[in-house]
């Protein structure tokens, strides 16, 4: 929810200002004090599910944003591409994700890079949440979705299919 | 250590290309699979003690870097500011830093942001370690040591003068 005006530290931009905040304790179940708890993305399509977002750093003055994203037994992010690569910590709990071609078994702060053009999908496979880290760039383009021909090209690999179809 | 020749699979960069790999595990102690462990700095100048440095991600296309520091109890880093900032995550343990004017207790999870040219310093004081990520801008300014009038200023704050001091 947007901060009542009054209470905006710097008008000029009061999105980018809590994140100059010096410190920022964590709170209980992974969130953070000031750090605003969103639905993963804007819209409305379901190309995902039960998975949440938290911008932990933006600023105009870096050149790299890092956010947290947790996924809730169960959930999967967007299976999606884009020129911008992710660099990713798993902050918490444990999962699997589809990279490029390539099926991976994620535990706790396990590294996970998603090169450019790479299609890729993060799911809670394993009864608990998987709650992980992602470094970007601050500009970035916008990601691309596979259309029906991409996704028979990709479950042509028995072991992304199965991820797909979440029967690891 | 640098690998040698034969290993490399990127001949033009072997340095970046281990940052590419799909996945790394985590292993035991905060380490990772194919991560070097480094000394912090490569002068070796007191003005740090106690501890160890991880490069996670670094890659050409990329325009931050995420790094994992880790103090041993009683360690710290080196006292010091520069123009870019420092976006800081704390994956292990507990300790105190030191931000602009004003010191911290720190706890797993918490969040510090370092602004330009804040005098900042990393203490693990709790006798455990304090382990944290450090998202910083790959193109970057060298770091700033105090004088010995920067040090005067800090210290006419108490509560500086006691974080310095290890007596909190």
């Amino acid at each position: 929810m947007a901060s009542p005006a009054h209470a905006r530290p710097h008008a000029e931009d009061p999105t980018q200002s809590a994140y100059r905040s010096a410190h920022r304790a964590a709170t209980a179940d992974f969130g953070w004090d000031g750090v605003e708890l969103r639905p993963y993305k804007e819209d409305e399509r379901a190309l995902y599910k039960a998975i949440t977002r938290q911008i932990l750093f933006s600023d105009p003055n870096m050149a790299g944003e890092l956010r947290y994203f947790e996924v809730a037994p169960g959930g999967f992010s967007t299976l999606e591409r884009h020129e911008h690569m992710h660099a990713v910590l798993i902050l918490r709990g444990s999962g699997d994700c589809l990279v490029g071609d390539e099926v991976k078994s994620l535990g706790t702060r396990d590294l996970v890079t998603v090169p450019p053009m790479a299609w890729h999908q993060f799911r809670a496979t394993k009864g608990e949440p998987l709650g992980f880290l992602c470094m970007v760039n601050a500009e970035r383009d916008r990601p691309q979705l596979p259309s029906a021909d991409d996704v028979a090209r990709l479950r042509q690999n028995p072991a992304i299919a199965a991820f797909l179809d979440d029967k690891p």
